[in-house]
């Protein structure tokens, strides 16, 4: 969705797989719309999700980003993750079978560069403990992981990482 | 205060600044207490922090990094750095003459590679809505550092960096 593919090396696109580069455009596109994020966070035991935005009022969203109409119908957890933010959204890109998410979520149409809110889905707050808990968890994982990019000779506990 | 030394490459503890090395050790070490770090935060306008931690219960401290006698005596903002922590804390080197440091403020004695806590201060608690307002202002600091490590290609407005 820009000429920006030009400034790209090969080498990393080629490196990262669909739902990556999905993921990738997905937070060019919600930064740009003062939402910042994280990839894979750990909400709780056993659910991971591809990327959480965290907007300017507290807001949290989770996108789940689906590469393939098979990639989305192998995914029995996300249901679960519902509880976990204010909206819910999928991303998909042009050529996804739309017709196959529910219409009540959230729909991103994205590419590697970026997207583009096709659906918004109503908004069920989170309860104020939850969110308190959600945002800490999130600065949490930001925090651990921009400490190891600006000093990658700095060590992590197990407990830490998570 | 470890023999990870002979693991860095010599160009990047000589790019950086005294006060940067011992910020590199103090956030190595509070993550050792399971406390998460950004550097150079601004809690509002005038005032950029060089250690802003996040503790596992949503503790803020702040830690200032002094490198030498003039650093700490040209520094004429630190007390409004106390309305934005929990506590407060200086980091010297070993050979900082600790006697200048005001004695109720914490003080943390550091190099490079890690430190130690040699006084804890008394806390003075956020109020809850200072607490959240930090922590969220955390979350999005530590997030857009990270997005730009893990995605050099994403654009930045100015607004967003802050």
């Amino acid at each position: 969705m820009s000429d920006q593919a030009a400034l790209d090396t090969p080498d990393i696109t080629d490196l990262m797989r669909p739902g990556q580069l999905l993921a990738r455009g997905v937070s060019r596109f919600l930064l740009s719309h003062d939402f910042v994020t994280v990839e894979e966070l750990v909400p709780t035991g056993g659910l991971r999700v591809d990327v959480m935005a965290l907007g300017p009022k507290g807001e949290i969203w989770i996108v789940e980003c689906k590469s393939s109409r098979a990639d989305y119908q192998s995914d029995k957890k996300w249901q679960g993750y519902l509880e976990w933010c204010d909206r819910f959204f999928w991303a998909v890109d042009a050529d996804f079978p739309v017709e196959l998410l529910p219409n009540d979520s959230g729909l991103i149409i994205a590419d590697s560069y970026g997207g583009e809110i096709m659906r918004m889905p109503d908004e069920t707050k989170l309860a104020a403990a939850r969110r308190k808990v959600m945002i800490q968890k999130f600065a949490r994982h930001a925090a651990i992981r921009q400490h190891a990019a600006r000093d990658p000779g700095m060590k992590l506990s197990a407990s830490s990482w998570t």
